[in-house]
């Protein structure tokens, strides 16, 4: 097993048989203390946030695995906090993929103008590019394809999961009294590129929860769904 | 004649046949000094340069009447800086749609770790809301729609006036051995939206042009074309 990566909130290993070993940290992303699911730094280490957002990942990708929604999930080893994956290449060097259900964080900063904080939106997909020196900037169908980093017909796949995909997580939140805003995905191909799969995790680090609108802490979000 | 809009580098009258009549000023977009057709502040006072635009515009926008390509364009009265334009409403608060050619200026700040410096595009559209306070952010095709600023069909229209204008000019450059690097258009809606047309102007001052591998003033190009 050898160590392949390291991420803000995972480290990532080769196994023998091919697939990739996911060691989920306790660090979360945020700035100055505060929780941030769109910064780009750790802001803080939470005892027992590896752990919760593997039990919620673990808990989503089964739920996607009975749909028949295509991800890199193979299983999870929750006492670890290790998840095993099938390889996957990311698309370029790394993008994200955002669903939102409100105006919140950096839509509302971008287009304030004709938004208001907190308006519903008709699960808006957007793309951003992993580069923190450049802030993840956000990147149009057009511009991924011509740089070559996503063809058209593969964005297509992509905005049609990513919104599947949300909608899963939300109605699954909804069933606890609890409001999806947003939520950020990472996809990767398998199959040398014959299939588009869901990779990463899905857990309370990766999306902003409300209840009672009141923000839901990633820690608080894994007691209330699979607690 | 009424004032109705004062721009940073043009005013805007209102006729009473119902048409508006722009006069172009000599001030020109940039920082410091330093002449930036992305620049969203008025950073130079050029004499003459009002007249050079609009010696442009009027060049181009004959043009493209000839080739019954949409445009607000009547006819223009160069020594008294004017031109006479029908009433549009622009999309929104108002867009900027450009068309990109080589990988320079915000595209390049944007996606560096992607594109080189200079990297020849194909003819890119991207669309950027016109926005000082958020330093006017590029917005997708889908949250245009959403926002209710431009309805997919309508961005579809939008796109390729934009790549069949920015290739008339890019022509009309290259005959004078200059090669056009990027072009920023305005769009409107005229007869009650029915149709949407190229609106304010087609200068210097909205693109970056290139001869021998050196920037082309504004007021240089317009001499290297009409003069």
């Amino acid at each position: 097993m050898k160590l392949i990566y390291t991420g803000k909130t995972k480290d990532v290993y080769a196994l023998e048989d091919g697939n990739y070993l996911l060691k989920f940290k306790d660090d979360v992303t945020g700035e100055n203390g505060v929780f941030d699911p769109g910064a780009n730094t750790v802001g803080l280490t939470m005892e027992g946030a590896g752990k919760a957002g593997l039990r919620l990942t673990k808990y989503f990708f089964e739920i996607l695995k009975e749909k028949e929604i295509p991800t890199h999930y193979i299983d999870a080893d929750i006492n670890n906090a290790t998840m095993t994956v099938k390889p996957a290449t990311v698309f370029g060097k790394g993008l994200e993929v955002i669903c939102r259900y409100r105006a919140v964080g950096s839509f509302l900063r971008r287009y304030g103008m004709y938004a208001e904080e907190g308006q519903a939106l008709d699960a808006f997909v957007e793309v951003t590019i992993k580069d923190d020196e450049r802030q993840d900037p956000p990147i149009s169908e057009d511009a991924l394809d011509m740089l070559g980093i996503l063809s058209s017909a593969e964005y297509k796949v992509l905005k049609e999961l990513t919104q599947t995909i949300g909608h899963v997580v939300k109605d699954e939140l909804a069933k606890k009294g609890v409001e999806l805003y947003d939520i950020k995905f990472e996809f990767g191909r398998v199959d040398d590129g014959a299939q588009i799969v869901l990779i990463d995790e899905i857990s309370g680090g990766n999306m902003r929860a409300y209840k009672d609108g009141q923000y839901v802490e990633p820690l608080e979000l894994e007691k209330l769904i699979v607690g």
